[in-house]
């Protein structure tokens, strides 16, 4: 361990500068002179590989760099991206990534971009929808629902009261585009929606290392965890219908409301219900054909339907995405002559797609939003609500004996799902540059933290029941 | 295999009237309903998620129905991209796809397909360029070496001789953005490049399927498609580099053909020569790394990086992509801690890109072209060239008692990398409308005669040199 972290060390000191000038050189590389090579009208491919090239090698090289000291590579694809995005404030000729700034996207290389980075988002909501299933949701118990119901309704308060507190006008943008009684209250909404959901890997990951997954506790929090994705899922489902709707001029009224929660949980249930029904008889005549992917390929074919099917419904397409996961089951590829998991053919394909979306997040953060001080003001109560969110649903372990603060900390990590959630904010115009920035860093902040503070409760409390034990 | 034929028919039979209305349906469907969905402006991302569905099902649909009337799959993918396509036809209302048919594309998810499908062509190079290497082109030896140039140069000057034949002036479009003095051989070379490639899959396969994957044939022809990749890479760069040189004004000079010729020959060598030199160093060092999906990860950055650096050298990103897939071998991978191959790896993410781009080839398709009986013409023409082409490169076998008519025949199939070449010159506009469609027909035809036709001379030969053995 000290000869890795050493070494992690070395790594991250001695090299900066030499990976910075390069960053540094190739966000300068000027895409149009490459242009004439091709041949007639501006070709957007040259772009985009220039593009995909460093936005990977920023996000394998931030993964490494922030895995080494035992945070989650997600860290250092985001930091990565905010300094890619923000090398512009040192040079004004480091513009290449400029054109991912803005809203809404102009150029073909960015708006393909992005469409690679939410292909991403949609792949990694399907498989965080793998990780769970029905069966699993079911066994454990009434402690990880009401921590769950918890975990969703203290963080959205408190993320509301934060907004409350300091976003006191609608952003111009925004204002531009909504009709006169639009009111601030879908703004708090969204940003407590945003602070709902619960990013458990990072959390697994710590349990996991310290080989104390099949504690009671793990047990809890990973259980709470997929609920609370459902839960979040269903809320921001309902706020952004509602922002949406608010947006083309339609009051905010307890009908609509109702029909918004309706339509997410007929969705949800809906296809779970279906899926549940179907997809065994689907799989048994697709296990008859003989191309070689079919299983990959009906699989990818389910998720992008039902991200479809979701938007049509009037719901995130990651809504869908995570629907079909929760629906596939191992089980049900068993007749397939791909003698392989299902987890591991879309493991590539998200393995290239999701770091695209957390490394655009990054680029997307803009530093100089910062300088107006409110927005650190801003960023720092909703980490702290994010936090202190999280600690109440402590209070729902039903059992008695069980560490409360444990749990309340393994919930406290935000990371993808809330990103998503600002992301998508973002372009509805709720969150403007600034508050998406606020966003970025409580996610990065939560994320931070949870490890060794699990760490430090993890053995605090196995200190106490057993004296003798030394962490 | 009589049992599964039926079954094939029976699929092919019955379905189709059923299969071509969901078609029809999916065609129809009006993507402009769903964006007020979405909210604000217009979202391109469900547009992009139902094409990719409608393709990826017509890709899965259409490569069964072929493969189990022993065609390869790519048939299917191209088949269905023309139905695809053509669906307009029948009904105007149908006209889904239309955005992907225009050149240059218009529309955000026109774009974001198209994009998707030429990441798919850089992956499929760069695995066709993984199967082959260095030591094995090296060891196929003479025979190998001479079919591969008669079998690059015959087609060409064939290729050559009927664009003479049938296209008597430039092409509207084309004439549009040329100088004056642009001369009609450009189109005929470029034509003629376009016959080049052989297409060794589908042989492969059949002798694999045939068990005779280790007679001297089978070698010479699958060393022959290695070299015949290469030579034909270098064909096609110097003719496309000569066209844009031609398109932007300068004059045909013997100097530019030299400097191009040098150009692809210097990056594919210097490729190599660099790539075997640095590659292993560079794989010790990421074989350090501890994050997951490093080798994938690194593996695509390799590839993406030789595809943009062949562009700014005035080549096709396909030769990079190649290149970078001849230099990778698995041996570079040893010490990494994915206990897994990197074909594999790949295997996923293309399985997924690829087939976009052949039902997207399908889809460009205008089969009202035909009505146009010169067309038909050329596309005869051309088929004639490319079968009669390969012919003459079994000459090439220094060998004797070897069947000669086996080896022309299993260089026939020309398949992906022909597509690839006419996609390109479309987009540089030296092929038209029709004569990409001419060439679609060469592709179907060579590829749809040469299993049956290898199966024949194969069992041909074996029964005159063992007469008491049956086929």
């Amino acid at each position: 361990m000290g000869k890795a972290f050493f070494c992690a060390m070395r790594f991250d000191m001695m090299r900066p500068r030499k990976i910075f000038l390069s960053l540094a050189i190739l966000s300068a590389l000027p895409s149009a002179s490459y242009a004439a090579g091709g041949g007639g009208d501006a070709d957007p491919i040259p772009t985009v590989l220039l593009a995909l090239i460093v936005i990977l090698a920023v996000a394998k090289l931030g993964g490494e760099l922030v895995e080494r000291l035992g945070m989650p590579a997600v860290l250092g694809e985001l930091l990565g991206g905010v300094i890619l995005g923000n090398l512009i404030l040192l040079n004004p000729r480091w513009s290449f990534f400029e054109p991912l700034r803005v809203t809404p996207l102009q150029t073909d290389w960015a708006v393909i971009i992005s469409a690679l980075a939410q292909l991403g988002v949609i792949i990694l909501l399907f498989e965080v929808g793998l990780e769970a299933t029905v069966k699993g949701m079911m066994k454990v118990g009434a402690s990880s629902l009401m921590v769950a119901t918890l975990g969703v309704v203290a963080p959205f308060l408190l993320g509301f009261g934060v907004s409350w507190l300091f976003i006191k006008e609608i952003p111009p943008e925004l204002a531009a585009i909504v009709p006169p009684g639009f009111s601030l209250n879908y703004i708090h909404m969204f940003i407590g929606a945003v602070l709902c959901a619960t990013s458990v890997g990072i959390t697994a990951r710590v349990f996991k290392d310290l080989n104390r997954l099949q504690t009671k506790e793990a047990q809890i929090i990973l259980g709470a965890a997929v609920i609370d994705d459902v839960l979040g899922l269903i809320v921001f489902a309902v706020v952004s219908g509602l922002i949406t709707a608010a947006e083309s001029g339609q009051p905010l009224a307890v009908g609509a409301f109702l029909r918004l929660a309706g339509v997410a949980i007929v969705f949800l249930g809906g296809a779970l219900a279906l899926g549940t029904l179907l997809i065994p008889k689907i799989m048994n005549q697709l296990a008859r054909l003989r191309t070689a992917g079919v299983m990959l390929i009906s699989s990818l074919l389910f998720a992008f339907t039902l991200s479809y099917l979701a938007g049509v419904f009037g719901l995130a397409a990651i809504v869908g995405a995570f629907a079909a996961g929760l629906i596939l089951e191992e089980v049900h590829f068993r007749g397939f002559r791909d003698e392989i998991h299902l987890e591991q053919l879309i493991q590539p394909v998200a393995a290239f797609l999701v770091p695209i979306f957390f490394v655009l997040m990054g680029i997307q953060v803009r530093i100089e939003t910062f300088a107006n001080s409110g927005i650190l003001g801003v960023a720092a109560g909703l980490t702290i609500a994010a936090i202190l969110g999280k600690q109440i649903c402590g209070l729902g372990v039903l059992e008695k004996g069980l560490d409360r603060l444990t749990i309340g900390v393994g919930m406290v990590p935000r990371g993808e799902v809330g990103l998503i959630f600002a992301s998508i904010g973002k372009y509805l115009k709720v969150i403007d540059d600034a508050t998406f920035s606020a966003v970025v860093i409580m996610v990065i902040v939560t994320t931070l933290i949870a490890p060794p503070l699990l760490k430090l409760t993890i053995a605090r409390r196995e200190r106490a029941s057993n004296p003798r034990m030394r962490p």
